[in-house]
Order: structure tokens, then sequence, then C-alpha cells
């Protein structure tokens, strides 16, 4: 038996005003006018979501699919599955048409032509999220049995539109983030408590979940890491049931979500004293972000704030294969942008960032990551930053 | 602090022999050979993983594409984001192709293309999953790219060859579901621990996690329910602030993985004594489920299942809106088949299933979930079986 501490230290209100709604519709019709779209089709969890504030695991299961209509004026419709229609129901969407899934011969299939016949005049055009970091949640099969069925209309990209919207978060979306940072980097300072010399990884990682729940966490959606002497060999890899020894570096990367939103930023610890290579590394994986942090501010690029990091880590000891040295973050673990030399997204008030760097050091790498948020006069950070000395456990 | 006391009991072995794999491939390359395709293309966390053993919790995060090629003969080749190769390299494929995404201009377009010139014979056909419960896990763009970009090869539907072989699991894979089984039912079995009169719902969500956790999950992908007077609304909705009251129905339904498994079953709770509706509800549940495993063996149909359990449930209480009774278990939370109706597969020794009939109250449901495996004689139960009696907290 054990006590739960953290449901009493939750700082924000669930759910979001229609108001908040309301505005996201508004903001992305103007731009739906703009390219010439009649409405967009939606078919992911994040999208989905994004118009409607339906929230539920119940997208865990791959089997049914769901769709959103948004059209150029008006509220979104739902075409979705009968089990969904009460959850829907408690949203601020009143057409909300279902069908019986999963149904073998027809699963959605005409309803979403029908639907989309109604909403969308013959001949005019229909966006897809189809571009960076988006994929269609729905049978390829019947993406073509809808494409035959819908008369001369077109169903085409969505020229970026979602993923402009989505990259700029407003203030009731930054705190629900803050609240899942916060509840996360409670879990993080209690990590001494299961972590030490002998632990089997994997039970670091069973009881680090357990702590983040503890800490107020709704779920655990994402933690992966890594332990070995004087660093680790990539940090996406499940637990290994290998114990903790001294000399080892422990890594842990979470992704923890409160009301749909999600954290996402790790810790490095030292098992026994560091090694200077090791402590040498932490210094230059903070002071990496804390030039990213300094430049941080609305006209910034995403890439220059990857060009500030890696001005530093990829120095003597060279990178990773990471990709990237952060991204952005909302409802999903990863979003736009990339913090990369190619992304030259400009930063605005209120876009979710994660610095991210890494080093090599010999054949094993060390990553860092804190989440900030844009503001008005710079950015802030909604991860408690870590300190240049890398912890001892 | 607390004790994590889970871990000593696992009851199998982490990861698959080599042979697991060149078996699955030896199968699929029958079938492939058979429909004409020379290779297949697989995009999805269940797909690559079951020719590779590639398991990762990475794929949390939509920002970039991971792909399998599956040859008509030999091994499959991976193509996929560098951060991917450490982890790639454990497993037995030995032909990684990687690059260094994101990239914004070319996501692994013209790798993937490229290969699949490499190994396909311009002309033939290449198989893709587009059948019901699956999709392209890649941007829509992209995929008109690589297929503009790769001759005369055709990119074509699979004809149901992976839904056919994933549907039968082999007793490697049984025994890890099994084992998530086992954990979510000493988890259920704790329930009275920390869910009583006057306990928020959303407090008995995260400590109900807390113990699948301590009783040995890797993690908890699902967990939904409901606690309301009588029954419940609908099966699918996160947790409210709620307090627990007499008369409730409380019901947790959670899908915990163990080595990349998962179990799906659920436990309805009376809080204090049940009302006669509720307690013959509870009974005809059970007896649903009882009826349909009762009959569970080769060569039942999936439909037979459902009518076994619609008999029972569709009587004077009247079904719900899940528009199933249950459904394929295995790598994913839910999977082919459903039963239903129209759905005719014929059962075949190792398909896992899950056995959930729901009936409805006046304006509410109560649903109960098993998970069985059919076995050459009937069926084994692989969660324990609850009884006629609805437990009362």
């Amino acid at each position: 038996m054990f006590l739960v501490g953290g449901a009493g230290l939750i700082a924000t209100e669930r759910g979001f005003p229609q108001a908040e709604f309301e505005a996201r519709c508004a903001r992305v019709q103007t731009k739906m006018a703009q390219a010439g779209l009649s409405a967009l089709l939606l078919s992911s969890e994040p999208e989905v979501r994004y118009f409607t504030g339906y929230l539920t695991r119940f997208w865990e299961s791959p089997t049914r699919p769901w769709f959103l209509i948004v059209p150029v004026s008006g509220k979104p419709i739902a075409v979705i599955p009968s089990i969904g229609a009460t959850l829907m129901g408690q949203t601020w969407v009143d057409d909300i048409r279902t069908w019986t899934a999963p149904d073998l011969a027809d699963d959605g299939v005409s309803l979403l032509a029908e639907t989309l016949r109604n909403v969308v005049a013959d001949g005019d055009q229909i966006g897809v999220p189809d571009g960076h970091e988006t994929h269609l949640r729905m049978p390829l099969a019947d993406l073509e049995r809808v494409r035959s069925d819908i008369g001369q209309r077109r169903i085409i990209g969505d020229s970026g539109i979602l993923r402009a919207l989505r990259m700029v978060k407003s203030p009731a979306e930054i705190a629900k983030i803050e609240t899942a940072c916060t509840i996360a980097g409670r879990a993080f300072a209690r990590v001494p408590e299961i972590a030490r010399e002998g632990a089997p990884l994997d039970e670091v990682y069973r009881r680090f979940q357990m702590l983040c729940l503890e800490e107020g966490a709704d779920w655990v959606a994402y933690l992966a890491g890594g332990a070995e002497q004087g660093g680790y060999g990539d940090v996406i890899s499940p637990a290994t049931r290998t114990p903790l020894a001294a000399g080892d570096v422990l890594m842990l990367d979470t992704g923890v979500v409160w009301d749909g939103y999600f954290s996402d930023f790790d810790r490095n610890w030292s098992v026994g004293p560091a090694s200077q290579s090791v402590s040498d590394a932490h210094a230059q994986l903070i002071d990496a972000t804390s030039a990213a942090f300094e430049i941080a501010r609305p006209g910034t690029t995403a890439a220059e704030l990857f060009y500030a990091m890696n001005a530093i880590v990829a120095g003597e000891v060279g990178g990773t294969d990471a990709g990237r040295l952060g991204h952005g973050l909302g409802m999903s673990l990863t979003e736009w942008p990339s913090l990369i030399a190619m992304d030259h997204t400009v930063l605005e008030t209120g876009m979710v960032l994660t610095l991210e760097p890494g080093v090599a050091i010999g054949d094993k790498i060390m990553v860092h990551e804190e989440d900030i948020v844009i503001t008005d006069t710079g950015a802030r950070f909604l991860s408690p930053k870590a300190d240049r000395e890398v912890p001892e456990l």
C-alpha cells in the first residue's frame, strides 16, 4: 500500500472553454479560405482532438477509423464509430454521425463520402494533412473508395495549415504542458529513492513510471533511456535487466501526459562518482541548452537554435545519430518544428520546444533535454532546468 | 517509498530465438509468392516488429517514418532513421539502411525508392497492408513520391497476408500474452486496496496503473473505464475527479504490455452492495463469456462466438454501442478478427481472442471482458476468469 501524493498539486483546470475551440476553428477557416479548401478531412488523434477536445486513450486500438470534417465555415462534423458517440456528445460538436464499427464491408466509407458530398460543393477541394510528421489513419484501400465516391471533389494536401496552427500554443495549452513538466520534474527529483548501484534497470523504469503517476501524471506515454559505463549506446531502447553498476551513466527520458498534453525531457545521473569525461560532457550539454535558451525569442529561427547548440556539442566530442537537437512539443510527444540546420521556422510567442543536445563520448553518447516556451521577450523554462554538475546516485 | 514486488514473478523469457523470425518470414514469403508479390513494404510498429523484434516506445513520436521491406526471398531490409540504427543492429536484421531524419526535403523517400528498385524487378508488385485495421504510417505526399520514383513497380494491397499470419500466435507469443494477463490479473485482485467509497475516480486510475507496474508490467498502454450509479455511460472515457459513491459500478479496462505483448480485459465492482439489476447484469455477462468459451475451438467461426454471447446479452436488456463482442489480441491492444455477425474467420489453434459482451441497464451499460487462446481441443483462459457474482468494494 502506498500513498498518492500528487493529485492535490495539479495547477490548471481540465478541458478548455468552448471559446478555445471556436478560436482554433476561426483561425483554420481563415487559412482554408486563403488556400482554396472547402473542408479539412482529419483522421489522427491530435488532429481530431485539436478541434473538438475529444480525449480518450481508445486510440490505442488500431481497429476503428475516426474522422473529423472541418468545413470552411461552421462547426466541425464528427464521423465516428458508435462506441465514441457518448464521449463525443460531451464536446462542443453537435453534428455527430456514427456507424456501427467495425464493419468489414463498409467501415465508415460511405458515411464519410456522403458527409463530404453534403458539406463540400462538387468540384471543390478537401485538404488532408499530407506533409512531414503526418499520416492518414485509415486503410489505404478505403481512401481510394472515398475518392471514387465523392464526384469531382478532390482530396489534396492541406498546405501545412494544421502544422502552422498547432505549432503556436494558447496560454491554456501552455499551462497544461507546464503541469505535465512539473509532474515529471517532481518524479525526476525522486529518482534517488529508486535507483542505486545494484538496481536492475527494468525495475528502475517500472518504479520511475510509478513515481510519475504518484506525482500526478494521467499516464506515462513514453519512457526510454539507458545505463552503461561512461554513457549509453542509444536513447530509445527498452530496459534491460542489467543492474546499475558504479561508473554507469543512467539516463531516463519520459513523456508524461496531463489532460492530453505532454512533457518531454530527460535527466542523467552518475552511479557513483562521475569520471572527468562524463562530468565534462554533462556540463557541455547544459551549456548547449543555455546557449539556445539565451537566443530563443520571437524572430529567432529553429535553425539558429540548432547552430547555437551544435557549436558547443559538435566540437571535439562530436554529435550523435539523433538527427536533431530538439523539437516542438504539445499534444504529441514530438511535434514540428525540428531543431536542424534546414528548418527555418521563425519562432513565435507561444511555441513550445525541447532543447535536446547530445554528445559522443568514445563509443557512447550522452543526451540532455529541457522544455521551453517562447514568450514576447525571450523564453521561459517549463522543465526545472538541470545543474551543470551531473548528479550522483 | 514502496516496494516493487512483480519483477521476480515474470514467467517467460524476453525476446524470441532467431528461428521465430525465420519461420515468420518463411510463412509470409510462401504467401507472397502465391499472391504474386515480390516484396512487402511495412511501416507500422507491429508490422516492423513482427519480422524483426525491433521493440521501442519511440514510436510514440510521430515525427519519423520507419520502413521494413520483406522480399519474397531472403531476410528483411530495414530503411530507418539513423537514431534507430543501434537498436535495430541488435536484431537479426543485417541489411540496415539509414538516413538522418528528420529531413524536410527528403525524409527517407529516395532511400526507400532506391531500396525498392534494388530489391524488386521493374514491373513487379509490392504489397502494403491496406485492409481493415491497417494504415500506412508515412506522409501521404511521400507515398506519391515513392510511387513516382520506382519505375513500373506497382504498390498494391497485400491481400490480407499479414492479417492471416499475425492472427495465429506462436507458443512464445502466447506465453508473453499470458504473462501480461497474469500481471493485470494480480493488479485487478488488489483494486480493493485503492478503490472505495469517496476515492476520486482519477486517483483510482492513477493508482491502478501503479499497481500494474508494481506487479510487473513494462508499461500500461491502455486504461479506461467508468463509475456511475448502476452502470456507466461508456467504456472509453478518461477519468473524472468524481469520488466513488455507494451504488456506483466501477469498471476498469486495461491493456498492460509485457515484452511488447498485450493483455486486454476488464473487471467490474459494485461500490457497496449491488442492486439486483447490477447483479443480474454481471451474471449475464459472465454467462455470455462462458457460452462463447464453451464453443471456442478450431473450426468455430468468429461469428459463432458472437452469436453465442449475443443470444444471452441481447435478450431483455439489449446491447451496447461497442460494435462487437470481442476481438483478437497480441502485439496490439486490439487485432483481427472481430466477434461480429459478419466476420466468418475460422478459429485456429494459437488464435488469442477477447470475449467482451456488454449489456444495457436502462441508460447505462456494463461490459465484461476475458482473454482466451484457442487450443487443439478447445480454448483456455489467459485471464483469471471472473466469478458470476459482482465483487463489492
